[in-house]
């Protein structure tokens, strides 16, 4: 970096280090179907386990959250003492039925070195993968050995992408759905068609349970709903909560969770998001990262349910982040934006923005 | 809204919700010089005080900071309850020596009702003229009346938005000039040249706060230093101490601060990053906001010495950002970023990103 620096010629045009790598809602679909969605999700599966097993390297800290009566913005900032990154996102249930997106985010990774930005990236679909790659790989390690079917109760943005990130990374071959929208139900049909998984479209949650291994639920209501009730819930299952991810948002009534093994993925913060919020606060759970690195245990007999309480965190972001960049150049789908202002003299930015009106 | 999203045609093309407008390095200095550099930090103070004037409309909270051994990355967010709004900002005092820029920054509007963004901006030149502004709009409440002659400790990047802001806010006419680096002095001797400052290059500190009303520091290292001791400082001035914003990081002589009155932004954070570090955690401050007010007094005699220990807050970058939201038609400067991902169906992400593949 000194000796690019020591040669640079002084000029108008924005130095190398001034460009930051943006990948745009197109490019992000156009990088994803280039290597193939299916292919996304598992390799992305394994930075995610990959950022898990030096879970202890991450500088953690449970998210910025600025509430409105409407929503919440979030910022969710991490760091491995190499890679700093964030991810910005909205919550705001209403959003749906006045034709926005629920959840809108986007993300930046930066050197920590320098602090330079070196990756700005749109985050609503990668979120969606994120989400999908981590549930998966937490089902790796604790849904029953052999698992085929999986229950997906809601089946709204998230459930195609559970989907697709269940057959890679765990193994099963169909999915039973239940939404109690249709519409939503038909849209999922349709877009699994030609995945390869046989799809059954369901007319009840508990027809959709029947004989599933793994269940997951996704749901977007901002209340506290009982998707799953205990008589539901069989003996031996994975439970993969997704819904339930803020304050006051859960899906599972109370009882499943008392019969269940919990595993989260940073206790702080899943305290107050996720289905735990409606038990004690010293209640026992499991971080994963533990069971991934043989810390603690994962599975330990048939008829024992685990239970995944997802509500989504930061070093996953950071491993999502990590994947896309590292197939910028494999894809070439991004673009170069002039964000940093980088003068040739870092004491001349006066200077700089005089020569540029000239 | 809502009618624009029911007369929305199905198609691949983002939709006018999912584009972010972007303001450029190249774009902004464009934007500044158009309206000209003199006119937008008056403009701009206009708007950082108005948003002090509504100082508890604001959620305020410190700034989130990930700690380096080189240097600090920090997120500073804030909202008035309808506009969310943070800046990204590193801070690396290395970096000069290696040819990056020891802060850069980058910052974001978004709409509290949906938390859809809706700018996103570079902050490394915004930010050193929303520092000025604020330093000159305080100035304009603290220093003693009719001040006509500034010195200026320390001529690096903050240096020539400083001397433009107080012209236009203050009404100085002369800037005497010091830097430990006389090349330092002799760029900003070159760059305020045309901008009818009478402009002084002085051998010391002590030389350049001959005469001076009010004394501006603003120097870079990353530690304890003393710019200033006591003995050059007389009765009556205004001093304007930028320099000293971080842990560790302070410029006067602990002799003047209890020679002063102290006003600061907001106390929380200016207790742990300003000059007040050096004092005990009661010692007396005064938010400036409840001077601008009239909540609080500012200057009250010819011979009181008062000091602004500037930190840099959130509101400010808020105001800054407002600000050059509202050049975006006026100057046509800014491209737009297909940042959020906006499906014809909120729920239909997966069939959004298929359907980009055909």
């Amino acid at each position: 970096m000194t000796a690019a620096f020591a040669e640079r010629i002084p000029s108008l045009e924005p130095s190398k280090l001034a460009m930051v790598p943006f990948v745009s809602v197109d490019h992000m679909m156009k990088l994803i179907n280039a290597i193939g969605p299916a292919n996304v999700l598992s390799e992305m599966a394994s930075y995610v386990e990959a950022d898990f097993l030096r879970w202890e390297a991450f500088d953690k800290t449970p998210r910025v959250a600025s509430h409105s009566r409407e929503g919440v913005i979030e910022l969710m900032p991490t760091s491995d003492g190499e890679t700093y990154g964030f991810k910005y996102v909205n919550g705001h249930p209403a959003n749906m039925a006045r034709g926005f997106q629920t959840v809108t985010a986007f993300g930046v990774l930066a050197r920590v070195d320098n602090g330079y930005p070196v990756l700005l990236s749109e985050m609503t679909i990668l979120t969606a993968l994120r989400t999908a790659a981590t549930s998966a790989l937490v089902a790796k390690y604790l849904a029953p050995k052999g698992s085929k079917t999986m229950a997906m109760i809601g089946n709204g943005a998230q459930c195609e992408f559970q989907a697709l990130a269940f057959k890679q990374v765990v193994g099963i071959d169909t999915v039973r759905l239940y939404d109690i929208d249709p519409r939503a139900t038909a849209k999922a049909v349709e877009n699994l068609s030609e995945t390869g998984l046989k799809v059954i479209a369901c007319q009840s949650s508990q027809e959709a349970v029947d004989g599933a291994q793994i269940i997951t639920t996704c749901t977007a209501d901002k209340q506290y709903a009982t998707i799953l009730t205990d008589n539901m819930v069989g003996s031996g299952v994975h439970i993969n909560a997704i819904g339930g991810d803020c304050p006051g948002k859960t899906e599972l009534h109370k009882d499943i969770l008392l019969r269940s093994d919990i595993f989260v993925e940073y206790p702080p913060q899943t305290r107050i998001e996720g289905e735990i919020q409606q038990l004690s606060e010293d209640h026992e759970v499991t971080e994963i990262w533990k069971v991934m690195t043989g810390k603690a245990e994962g599975r330990t007999s048939d008829s024992q349910i685990t239970l995944f309480d997802s509500v989504g965190f930061a070093t996953e972001d950071f491993s999502a982040l990590r994947y896309i960049r590292d197939q910028l150049d494999r894809t070439g789908y991004f673009i170069e934006l002039d964000m940093l202002a980088d003068p040739d003299d870092p004491r001349d930015l006066f200077g700089m923005m005089k020569r540029a009106d000239q």
